[in-house]
């Protein structure tokens, strides 16, 4: 039971990878319900070419495919969605007016924390991705962690170079966490096969197709919020190919069935089996994600209304009202709409309880105002004795 | 050394959870000493039911109950603790004027990121409670890690649903966090002997009694803030009590010593077991709680003061002065109250000295309007040379 | 090909803790490009001493000093480099016109969860740093976590003497954060050989260290913002010197050399060779760092300008303009000034485009207000169709 279980670990962990890339693709602007739907059906989106490139009867498997961390099924994939999806969702409202450039970020801080947890969490995913530290595999297990730090270095290198350029000596913070997640998307594929330094150079590809991606597809009017596209299908699809140029034929596990890249010696056939592998990648899943996106929308509308957009799906969908981020302003406008019925609850934070405590006391305050200064403790006012302790 | 230490890692990782699950039920009007000698004495709640069950000479371990990642001697200990604290502050300053409706989150993000950190070190510790990976423990505990994802994934199902319907289409972050936890509560107790599939219906009941839960509290005017009686307490309950009704009876670790539960064959001994250790450890944890509290009381009262409350503990307890939530007008209501000397300090995020700096540099600007305009260079006003590269 | 890997990893976990260290002291007014130019000069600050200590010709391997997890090496390298940075960066602006307390945090939510982060990984790195788990190791990993942990339970409780004291009662979070890092700093260079109450006092004098070089560095107007000096470099300070007076001569990993420390029958010898590597590391990183700031320095002055440090890194170096922070109070008063060209753009967490969708929607609200209501959708208004979906 034990080798299933583990089987099971690993590719629920690429599962859920997958298909929880689209999501920040559809930020904003998706209704949840439709995304909940979409994300149960999503599933199948990986998993057909995750049979095809590590199944024993995959077709990609059989011609010699290598994707030995997910840079192909995983990311690719989830890319190729995140694509499709932005493009059909169209763009959030007045995204465009003002220009292309990002909306500014929500929390940079949290931003950031998130792609720190992402950066720890690859280095242990690549390390395992061998299956393994029994026998020899302690050693590609090592060189895999070493290959996926140094990918992100040459990829920051690369969206500190980009970002100084682009915004004229400012560094944006966008664009390092695209060119670092970028970087560690191109890797993963051959993570346990690399060199060294090969990985500096892949990660600094793979780091720079993120950043251009973005600008690219906002130019398109593509409206992808994260850069899903870019971060992870764009520099997914050079790490596929990465692999046909870079692979060494090592014989110790034999990752690579006895073949090389066309840089190691090799010929061009394991470059032309990795470009299948990635086009085929690419279409199933954009078509997929299409026809799922295509079919869940006859029934609840993928699109939020206008009106739920501007009051944002936190209010909308979760019933969470945060203050100073323009909610305010949209429920004014828009509660007094006859077509809409909209419960505002309480802004985060707040204590409707204690506002009301607060302001007994002060009217109690004030009806002594004229008499004598009160000298009461508050408690004989609001009052929090405990009744078991009298 | 080895044993002992890595015993003492994993007991004191126990001791830590069950002492702090209570914390979350005497959030924002427990005073915060009590409170820290409270959590001191709180360990004998722990280590006593510990014994019980994990002892050698513990009488539910010789009667042959099983508790293998801790939903009994850890969450339902902790969680009954929970319920008797809870009731014995009494509820927060005006928590029930406005109904029994939670109040807003301080900030849902935090939660989640929370939950995500739970949920992570959950599979963690799940996998080592069988302490170690050598010869077929690797097998329990890549099972382990399997039931604990699966029952979150019950959990969060039944969340989804309950929220739906209770808050009519809206998804509440609580209710989901409260799921998911209460799921990984249920399941931990049997998480390396149960199929898959049970660790489905186990964590959907788990997670259902986590929800529901809640509401019942606050009907009983128990207020808890965090739902720790419900997701520790109610869920833990069902967790120990599921070991008595789907334990299978493996003989590669005899972690049942050869009993089964229930539905797989067993007699109603185990479930009778089970039953008497769940309704031993409320009892213990309660009835300690109480004495614990009672006595404390005595020394110092374990409920902040009216005005305490008001302006938060985040103030009075550790002067950190929080814009936004409140505070500011709790200050100048009672700021000036002659019973109480708030010393309320600057607000997180402020600089005072930024602030002088700024006003030195508007005053000599504004005394030179009528004259000609300023052009020098800001740091003749505010002096930021370094003097060792004069 | 293994073990370098693994080395790599090591090391590389060493290098970046050692050069990020002085980010902290160095916060709030250092120029960002200098800063990165500095920060890669640094890594030469950390691989020397490194070298002493742990390459086969260094000197202080030689003489049989004693750095197990990087106390020396790491921490007190950084610490040092820190001192001398911050005095060279001088105080922030007006750091000290309002006396000599801590700024109030940013946010001590985000603080906290920092302390865990690091608390956790502490435990990891600790473990790993006898290089593996085969043979013997297994028990001084072991070991190591638990010294770990007890060291921090040591300085944590000494951290809340302090602040009780200092604070009149209350609980100062930076207190809290600095007496735990402090003791888990002082605790490193001889985690696997303490035994478990050594720990205790050993964290429990390192968390003192930090606690208290906080004010006294202040004292002397050397402003470090986050206190790393003091947490990194005077509790290191003292975790080099307690290996001479604590190691235990055992001899299953021999890793102090067959030498004991002067509390367990040692001679004063090892003492002294730590006391000659802790002065050694102290020197050496406050030289290099003078001579790397100094020469940067002519190049890039590594002070900001005094209107960029008003206006905030945040803004000035990243393009992040937060609200509620000072921020648009200073570009009021320094947005006009002729010098300097600030490009502010939009406040985080802020969507123009909504903000046009809302204006234009009030307006033909209004313009219908004199005939009849509204009763239109908004998205007649603000048209959100999906193009494909026609």
């Amino acid at each position: 039971m034990g080798p299933v279980f583990s089987k099971f670990l690993f590719q629920l962990s690429f599962a859920t990878t997958a298909t929880t890339i689209v999501s920040g693709a559809m930020a904003e602007r998706c209704n949840f319900r439709a995304y909940c739907l979409f994300s149960l059906c999503n599933t199948i989106v990986y998993c057909v070419p995750a049979g095809w490139i590590w199944g024993s009867h995959g077709f990609l498997h059989k011609l010699g495919a290598i994707d030995i961390g997910g840079s192909g099924a995983v990311h690719l994939v989830g890319g190729s969605s995140a694509f499709v999806a932005a493009w059909m969702l169209g763009p959030r409202l007045g995204r465009y007016d003002h220009g292309r450039e990002p909306l500014p970020m929500g929390s940079p801080t949290n931003a950031l924390l998130g792609l720190f947890m992402l950066w720890w969490g690859w280095l242990a995913f690549s390390s395992g991705s061998v299956f393994g530290v029994s026998g020899h595999k302690w050693k590609f297990s090592a060189r895999a962690a070493v290959t996926t730090i140094n990918a992100s270095f040459g990829g920051g290198v690369v969206g500190l170079i980009y970002s100084y350029i682009r915004k004229k000596g400012k560094f944006d913070i966008l664009d390092l966490i695209s060119a670092v997640l970028g970087s560690l998307v191109s890797v993963t594929g051959g993570c346990a096969i690399y060199r060294p330094w090969e990985a500096i150079v892949i990660g600094a590809i793979g780091g720079g197709l993120a950043c251009f991606g973005i600008p690219f597809f906002d130019w398109l009017h593509i409206d992808d919020p994260v850069g899903a596209t870019s971060v992870h299908g764009l520099s997914a699809f050079w790490g596929v190919l990465a692999i046909g140029l870079f692979a060494d034929g090592e014989t110790l596990l034999n990752l690579t069935n006895g073949r090389s890249g066309l840089f190691k010696g090799g010929d061009a056939y394991l470059l032309g089996v990795q470009a299948l592998a990635a086009v085929s990648f690419s279409l199933w899943a954009g078509f997929i994600t299409f026809l799922l996106l295509w079919i869940i929308n006859k029934f609840i509308p993928i699109r939020m209304e206008a009106h739920e957009e501007l009051l944002g799906a936190d209010l909308v969908e979760h019933g969470i009202r945060r203050s100073g981020v323009g909610v305010s302003r949209a429920l004014s406008a828009l509660g007094s709409h006859p077509n809409f019925d909209i419960e505002a609850g309480s802004a985060i934070g707040t204590n409707p309880g204690h506002e009301m405590a607060l302001e007994k006391f002060l009217k109690d305050k004030g009806s002594l105002r004229n008499g004598n200064l009160n000298h009461e403790p508050i408690s004989h006012i609001t009052n929090t004795s405990i009744a078991w302790a009298k």
